[in-house]
């Protein structure tokens, strides 16, 4: 398939592989890219130096383009900007920051850029920032989130009316019959990050990857909204911050209570109990751990056969029955 | 478009116009089975003796099948269901509330029974309780919604894969587009309901017709939750109520705070200000009020150009570039 995002990013299929942190290292990142989409590396999770390896080892491992992820929020983000120019990363999705400060840059070092946004607000000053494409992510994606809580369903064609850049779907993405769903509304491609966290490839703990594959329609909620919308898995530490909402706690108090590293402690080390879990609402329809080549493989297969289905709808426009 | 929805109504494409109090008297539902979809008459804002002159009133205007929704916690229910017999309606939308406490008695009086749900649980009891077709609305749907939060988009795929019955989504849907993309998910049909307040024949107040359409993404809330969840339009009393949450009320005093019949004041009466404007996330895409039939004739046209479009996506998947 040749679309704006194939061409873009010189890959086969208009699929993009969320950079996600603690599930996303070369690994995953490397085996994405040689399915024929785009992998990222998240390097929201990595130090500095961490990332570099990271980067390194991807390039060894493909032959394809690759890219990596980067929170603009991240404390050292100069070193990271510098890794990156060094290491040759040729493509970057930024996320949860002002698109006007790294863009430029950016692409005067020949680096093609893409931002992630919640809102159609955010998607306009991306657009003027002059990113190459734009992600909108839906509610329903997993991890961090907006605070308009516009769902994919209603925040692509949204955008699909004032955005002239290349467009990519995010949240609630998971199978060929959702990508061809988004593609209905507008969306040039798709980015998936749920279906890749319950991959063989992922960095993420295997007891997260097997919670995310027993998740049932209802089990993922956003929450900590005062501070940083983020939707997540509910657990033992999901019921505890409930109980805690019900006392009116201070944003001190709640992030006294979230503390540090709950996130790596969930999905990188596999504490279900205590860890934050960072999942979509998609992760209901995930039943399986796969190798990645085997999700992208599906994920067309269902595409095709989505879009013959689609093909035999016939409305009845002439006979009024 | 022959398919189980349009067979099990016998109308002309698998849309219905969404039962939505205020909103939708028997002007709706008539101009809305005259363009080829099934209108319903929305009961819950009507006492009995009001509904009876509205099915009267609706026969008259229309020879095509229209239907009732009656939401189950109406207080007065029996006396709605004895009126539903007494005056030959043959299909009724239920909601909010146990779907088997009226779905075998409404069928031995020859009635079509179709049960809105919000969550799989739900949907597998409403099929469970023996329902001829299921609706299912996700979290962007205006007016009240479901606790699990699940969008259009997760909701589907996740009901379609257990679900035999026949499945209308609902929330989000306001083009063909989103038609189509919902029967890519596996919808048999859509049920839609902000699209519908801005058109001419609906009982919205002029005022509320004309908000919706300067609606933008971001301007709807799911809120009220501790009471029973429902996504409004940001306004005046919505402000209000985000002041006395942060007091930390009781349920008490969100109950006095909220008062009675908001949702007329807002909706119906057109205070803008201190009403409770009930409308779907997508109304920021909705931009005109226009006729019914305009509106079906447009989602159709926009349905066809949307499957040739999607007919011509072509996965390279013998070329790897």
């Amino acid at each position: 398939m040749q679309n704006r995002v194939t061409t873009l990013f010189g890959i086969q299929y208009p699929i993009v592989q969320a950079g996600m942190v603690w599930n996303s290292g070369w690994k995953l990142a490397s085996a994405s890219s040689n399915a024929g989409i785009l992998g990222l590396i998240g390097a929201g999770s990595m130090y500095p130096e961490v990332l570099r390896t990271h980067i390194r080892n991807c390039k060894k491992a493909t032959s394809k383009p690759f890219g990596v992820n980067i929170p603009l929020l991240y404390p050292h983000i100069e070193a990271l900007m510098d890794i990156i120019v060094e290491e040759g990363v040729t493509i970057v999705f930024t996320s949860a920051g002002n698109p006007k400060t790294w863009t430029s840059w950016l692409q005067n070092h020949h680096i093609t850029v893409v931002h992630v946004v919640s809102s159609l607000k955010f998607a306009l000053k991306a657009q003027d920032a002059g990113v190459d494409a734009i992600v909108a992510e839906g509610f329903e994606a997993g991890g961090h989130n907006g605070r308009d809580e516009t769902t994919t369903l209603t925040l692509i064609p949204m955008l699909r009316a004032q955005v002239k850049v290349p467009l990519l779907a995010a949240g609630g993405i998971a199978t060929g019959n959702a990508m061809m769903a988004v593609m209905a509304l507008g969306a040039d491609g798709v980015q998936i990050g749920s279906r890749f966290v319950a991959s063989t490839e992922s960095s993420a703990h295997e007891a997260f990857k097997q919670a995310v594959v027993l998740a049932k329609e209802g089990d993922t909620q956003l929450t900590l909204k005062e501070l940083a919308p983020v939707r997540l898995l509910k657990n033992k530490f999901y019921e505890e911050l409930q109980a805690l909402y019900k006392t009116a706690p201070s944003t001190e108090k709640l992030k006294a209570f979230l503390g540090r590293a709950r996130a790596k402690r969930g999905m990188f080390e596999g504490d279900l109990e205590q860890g934050e879990l960072e999942i979509g609402q998609i992760s209901g329809l995930i039943a399986t751990i796969e190798p990645v080549s085997a999700i992208v493989a599906a994920i067309i297969t269902e595409f095709k056969a989505c879009q013959t289905r689609l093909s035999k709808l016939n409305l009845n426009t002439k006979n009024d029955h």
